[in-house]
């Protein structure tokens, strides 16, 4: 049977979702948890895409196959006595062998978190970035218009993606502000590599430039990197939920 | 000069404010970083009081006094380049010679936050403790009202305290909710040992056992510790501020 985990994690010890040479990875620490559970070998779980080292989530999406008489909406249980403390299965569900975390996914949203302060705060430093002024949300709200829609997002195109297509559509990008802290929330259909964090890190440049939204037009169409913003630190962005 | 400080650290990974023969405490590094900064020798900060292992500060403020040349306002930054990242001063100025951290004190405010889940959250856990069902805010009002005000609170006088005298005056017990989070504000002139880790802890159990608000002035009245809740985990608790 397959099974559909919805996962939560403080990403700052792991070298990311993926399995790699060398770090602890959130997939290889879940791949281990499943199979001490089920006594099974070579369990292999899918995520709805990678996280990168030090990113959060919130609501991560996995699936993987079992023969294991536990059932199904138990599972996260049994699976969570297994696993360490910034690791937590919050639900797990039957689901449909046609099923695919990764290929189902329909709508990712991610959020970018900020806080505003002239001094690191200790509190606030392990999820958010901080940024030493107050941006103007109004203007930050036009300049997100000219991102959404479906565009070929070349020019967030960092090296090491190796992704088929460059072209994603991005739903909406919403921004809270309440006292000292700012989110970007960023719903799309998927990511380049480190684009969510290059995307905010974009939208800040050119509000602190004073930019036309125009520029945005012109660095779609001609791909220019030049022009990108810095990509922000690992540890402010957060997978909130992926849609099916 | 003497000069104060304002601080606030992510306190995890210490062993709480005072120096101690074992662990590293705030105080310790505190002290090291003026003296690094200053170049002086054998400096002395006084705390406001101490707080326990594991418990955050978002506003703690402390005294030293130094013949530095260092502009008072401007110590601060000076003293966060020799600070980790897990514990920052926010502000420094100058103050009168008769100005002592702790005794002039007037009334200090700590939070105890939870999270209402049934299963750990990661991105939570840090900072608050969690709670797997919802207590009734109305009922946690009414019994706080037995705790506000000046009262003999030896029922909360866990031993290794060692306080003069255990009559302590609360100002007032708030309590704020929102989505997943319980947060309780209690502000008095001065706490003893675990005293508000054990006070919230009272409150739930009595919430719980739909206890009666006659119960606490029985409590007060005997000093019968075994009416207390459980003493909660030291990550749920923060100084949220000292006023003087």
């Amino acid at each position: 049977m397959r099974i559909k985990l919805t996962l939560t994690y403080d990403g700052t010890n792991y070298c990311g979702w993926q399995v790699q040479p060398n770090g602890t990875s959130i997939e290889g620490v879940l791949e281990s948890a499943i199979e001490s559970v089920t006594g099974e070998k070579n369990i292999k779980v899918t995520g709805s895409g990678r996280t990168d080292a030090g990113v959060h989530a919130l609501g991560q999406v996995a699936h993987f196959d079992t023969d294991s008489s536990i059932p199904p909406e138990k599972f996260y249980k049994a699976i969570n006595t297994k696993l360490p403390a910034d690791i937590k299965v919050i639900k797990s569900e039957l689901i449909d062998d046609n099923f695919n975390a990764r290929k189902s996914a329909k709508k990712k949203t991610y959020c970018y978190s900020f806080y505003l302060s002239e001094t690191d705060l200790p509190l606030k430093d392990r999820y958010s970035t901080r940024l030493d002024y107050t941006p103007k949300v109004d203007n930050l709200l036009t300049l997100c218009k000219g991102f959404v829609g479906e565009h070929d997002f070349k020019c967030f195109n960092a090296s090491g993606g190796g992704a088929k297509t460059t072209i994603r559509t991005i739903y909406s990008i919403e921004i809270e502000q309440k006292e000292n802290e700012l989110k970007f929330f960023v719903t799309g259909n998927g990511f380049l590599y480190n684009m969510v964090r290059t995307l905010v890190g974009t939208l800040l440049r050119f509000e602190r430039e004073q930019a036309d939204k125009t520029i945005i037009k012109t660095m779609l169409e001609t791909g220019d990197r030049t022009l990108c913003g810095k990509t922000l630190p690992a540890k402010g962005l957060c997978l909130v939920k992926v849609e099916y």
